[in-house]
């Protein structure tokens, strides 16, 4: 579960560090890191032992988002690159959807620049910690290529003007005002960022992975539905949890007042 | 419309106080208290000396949530509660959908700790304002229990990233940062915050009736619609509103510089 | 492209500025007024040197929404006004449509009262800036006729507990209050705002015009998706994007660090 240019490491309380390390190239979504995030998210939503994900970088960026020489050399082909364009979306895309459908939580850990589908990865994530100096952008209007596929993410967690004003800018946002308008939780001093994230990754870590998993799940399904419809899947998912066995044993404990042990741990 | 673990008190100015009175239980949504909030929400909404409702809250807790005790016994049953928690969830889950669904505004005054379904309950009301010292949470995670029924009406008031760290942690979140994220209007010092609901419900109150019922109505039908849909409704809707007195009253007064007199006042 | 009751004036950077010339009226969005925004905003939309558009006005007034008297009038008809007042609410949707569906991105330079209709206008646009001294309301509920098709767009920006508060209320929100909700994306003193606004408006100006055209209609189509849907679409329109003129170029100049050449300029 490590590559060069992601690391994986996964501690005792089942938190699963992975960095971004190819700073050389700004820790862009070159082909290569898109795999190995895809198949790293896939192998860490099916293992037993990871509970909490935490997605950070090493290097002055973030992430830059798209790698824009291979997607530049994509246009050498007959067809000026419409069907490398078309799997190179794609290919992204099923990234970003795989954090979002990960049955384990996934926390940023955002400690620089994060632009274009940098920016997207940021709002993928289920959380998201920064630290002051980061900086979030949607530059894609610099170069004539707007930013469509990072604001389908931008747009589901800030409000309109916010996004809209990223967007057509491509200015730099601060990551406080970042946290002001929704794209990230709080902020925390670079050197303070690193605990901030662990102490958050291993609270939501001493939580149930069913129960995790179960709600998880639910949010971004019941989010796209209209109220009536929410409640009655919410109600069903409700039953099925109270009568899984960690609900049983967190009722009880709690009853008794006894700190509860998960089936999975 | 009084009872004993729900307080009810309609003023003259058409305000009607309800307020859960069962502090031993920190007002947990019991079969009782759900049945009565239920049966007391259908008369108001159908009473036209009714304008506004506050839903306030007598001691130390707003409001706990689902009662665990009930809950828990239920799992005696020979189905191990399937069929008690489907019930709940649904009678739960109407109650909520009644808040929205009634076509009198409400209000929740929270005075202290709302947790769970209390939280829901206070993200299901129309506005909300809280003492300084309130407190929010939706802890489920901490017993094995997803919030996913409270994150239905959490996640129409708060960002994604916002209510996804409450829902992971079960952190409590203080009414400032309530008011920041959405989840209430605004913070009040305790010993104001009375007033404050009430100068709130009377300037509503003094409205038309119909008016409030009529844009509540369509605010919550809207907001599920596409952009063109939502502009074809809320103009039939505006057009009926014109044509009703109370608009043509209302309109009138304004351009001849007195007081409106509703129909219902 | 000039009226009396709309100004509209376009510079050399592609930005046009539109003035809501009816001081006396306060600039309400009278049948001449609605008619000659809708006109403008065709053109405005056809005309490959208009980049940017601003949405400004003269007089303390920024917009007072429907003019009450023009709609009274309308209630001396056999019907009482029914088709007048469908034409009339159809008219205005049109035009508030006709700015999000708009290829150029609209700008509004808030200078003084905004409400109802005006307010929806605010909101209805992509960004909006606002005097400190400006102020917002959705103020029907003070003469029976609640701000239905407003809120339209108003709950298209902001919470929905804020967008209650402002529509049971009717009550006046300031700019600086609008600005932390997310009506508008920022304030300015009154005689620092025209510059704010010109220095956004050119910044987006220099941009490429079918960029931004391509984006703009990506995102409030993409926003009424749900979330699979959306990325398959807005994985389409970058592909499309990619292939086109403008970012072929842009992504050139970029890896070769010199100014792009946009197509259209």
């Amino acid at each position: 579960m490590t590559d060069d240019i992601l690391l994986s490491d996964l501690d005792r309380d089942g938190i699963l560090r992975l960095t971004l390390n190819d700073a050389r190239r700004r820790n862009a979504l070159s082909e290569a890191m898109l795999e190995a995030l895809g198949r790293v998210m896939a192998e860490a939503g099916a293992d037993p032992a990871v509970r909490v994900i935490i997605l950070a970088a090493n290097g002055p960026a973030y992430c830059a988002g798209h790698d824009l020489k291979e997607m530049t050399a994509g246009r050498a082909d007959p067809d000026r690159g419409r069907a490398y364009f078309t799997k190179a979306m794609a290919r992204c895309s099923r990234v970003m959807q795989a954090i979002v459908n990960c049955p384990k939580p996934v926390v940023a850990e955002v400690t620089g620049i994060a632009t274009a589908a940098g920016c997207q990865l940021v709002a993928s994530c289920d959380l998201a910690l920064a630290a002051e100096t980061a900086q979030f952008s949607t530059p894609g209007v610099h170069i004539g290529l707007f930013c469509s596929t990072p604001m389908v993410a931008l747009s589901r967690n800030v409000g309109n003007k916010h996004a809209m004003e990223m967007l057509l800018t491509g200015d730099m946002v601060s990551a406080t005002r970042a946290a002001e308008i929704g794209l990230v939780n709080r902020v925390a001093p670079p050197e303070a960022l690193r605990e901030a994230t662990m102490a958050l990754a291993r609270k939501i870590a001493s939580k149930s992975s069913m129960t995790l998993a179960t709600g998880k799940r639910a949010f971004y399904a019941q989010r796209e539905m209209p109220l009536a419809e929410a409640y009655d899947y919410a109600s069903q998912v409700m039953v099925e949890n109270m009568l899984a066995w960690d609900a049983e044993e967190g009722i009880g404990a709690f009853i008794e007042k006894r700190a509860p042990e998960w089936q999975d741990r």
